[in-house]
């Protein structure tokens, strides 16, 4: 038997997996990343966690096969991060070499929405299809690409940086510096932020009398729960997310014309009350053509996508399967 | 010595060149293509075109290797055209198949706009690029994508629909049913409808002298020549087109990451003017990183593009070359 290692390094966190060649989890195992010790410490407890969780299931050091690591920011040739934003690893990061040098093992590296891609398009609600795009939402809110079965990862490793696309010219100010971006609308924190706003212009319903003294324990969650029971200030928020989010999923239609976009990340709970909303938008934005046979779909992998996708990285399956 | 033939159909008229593994024209010719003849007798007529113009040059028939054809709707393995939108040749248009039939050569078959990306990125301004975007305007306008280096055709063989993303909720009504669509403001038709709006709110200069009593006369290449000149007029209307046009790109570049885009068709006479001004608002509506490395550039093919395109789906070259 062979076996994969799958790593989801995040900013405060990594999650470490050993899979089987389905790409089931054996065992799972989060540490903290503490990127401030450096790329080559933090690189070493993960090589450590990944022995010891195959030693717990009797999988010895031979029989792993490979190490897939996602990871955020711009990677090229499955190999360099181009940024790490998030961690104090420098620039031009070589992820793969030095993941291969501590372990001796192979190992690939991508874009951690881009492995999340690939796992569903492997092993989750992508399966059997040749375009598929999936958008994690959760603080942000970007688009993994599967194209004619290849990851696509662009030019500089920036591919699918949906959520920056502009969707209001007199909108917000965006983290990413430029204005208006889809992101400040369809994200947690944008949901979190015009529930607030409304429910301090629109003071009634249950959903007011809930949070209208303790605003700070507001999150995403509860909008999409209380929108879900049918609360008119809720629904009216999740109303806007919609648009926006179809308004952006018709762009990528009109200009990539997939057969299945996958919704993900911690919305994906929430999935199915959106997908019926954004169906709903979803003809104002893209040509009748690119919605025939369109599927869109919650995420197969959920919490698990990360592990998945990163270990889908490794596990050698043709991609036009 | 090896030689190909590529034809681009058009709703009107049809063009059949002979070209060597350059991708040079040796002998050209434009038909009527006269589609209510339905698509048997207009294949015919091209297929003999190509026969007497191989001869005019001393070329065999055998030494004519194969057929390519761009022509516009959506097109599907390189054979199918799904929609053929401007012809009488019905849906599910096996267009592969009838001209192999008729020729005994092998054909390939592809959407206009990919015809000429795919010529751009092997023999035009997309040279040695791995991802680029051509982006012919024109009547309208669409995007053709060669990504690590495969043609996009996406599921239904509508990839590129660019134009009809929407950048105007109150815009215009267009063509395809949708509203406020980007085509309606970046094309030919868009830009002289502006400019006749405004020379008829805004009744002074050079250019409203001119056109003031023969607005029907009016051209869009007249707009852009009287931009370049500096009248104010005719200005506003190109600014706005490069602002919408700049929108545009951004989307592609945030979701795509290309390293080259061309600028193609008609205004690629003014591609530079053009190009200077979208330069100007691309920071506004594509991320920093996108644009790092990124070259815009003005179409090499120029008015050859659609028969050097199709002629590029059938000469054998690598793609990754």
């Amino acid at each position: 038997m062979q076996y994969y290692v799958g790593v989801d390094i995040g900013g405060t966190n990594s999650k470490i997996g050993i899979l089987n060649d389905q790409c089931e989890i054996l065992a799972e195992e989060s540490i903290k990343t503490n990127s401030t010790e450096g790329a080559n410490a933090t690189f070493v407890r993960i090589w450590q966690t990944a022995q010891k969780l195959a030693a717990s299931q009797n999988i010895t050091v031979d029989q792993l096969e490979g190490i897939g690591l996602g990871i955020p920011g711009p990677v090229v040739d499955q190999a360099i991060v181009k940024i790490a934003a998030n961690f104090s690893w420098g620039n031009d990061f070589n992820a793969k070499q030095l993941m291969e040098t501590i372990s001796g093992k192979p190992v690939k590296v991508e874009n951690d929405v881009r492995a999340i891609a690939l796992g569903e398009k492997l092993f989750g609600a992508g399966r059997g299809s040749k375009n598929a795009i999936v958008i994690p939402i959760g603080t942000g809110i970007a688009a993994g690409m599967i194209l004619d079965n290849q990851i696509l990862s662009g030019s500089a490793g920036c591919a699918g940086e949906f959520g920056h696309i502009m969707v209001n010219e007199n909108g917000l100010k965006c983290g990413c510096g430029l204005t208006g971006c889809l992101e400040t609308y369809v994200s947690a924190p944008g949901v979190v932020r015009e529930a607030k706003r409304l429910l301090s212009e629109q003071q009634a319903g249950e959903f007011y009398q809930k949070f209208a003294n303790q605003l700070d324990l507001l999150e995403a969650h509860h909008v999409f729960d209380y929108a879900k029971q049918g609360d008119v200030v809720a629904l009216k928020v999740i109303d806007n997310f919609a648009k926006y989010l179809a308004y952006g999923i018709g762009v990528l239609l009109n200009i990539i014309n997939p057969e299945v976009i996958i919704l993900a990340g911690g919305v994906a709970k929430s999935a199915t009350f959106i997908i019926e909303k954004v169906q709903q938008y979803l003809p104002h934005y893209a040509l009748s053509v690119s919605l025939q046979n369109l599927q869109i779909k919650p995420s197969e992998l959920l919490d698990s996508a990360g592990v998945k996708g990163a270990a889908a990285l490794i596990i050698n399956k043709e991609l036009s399967q």
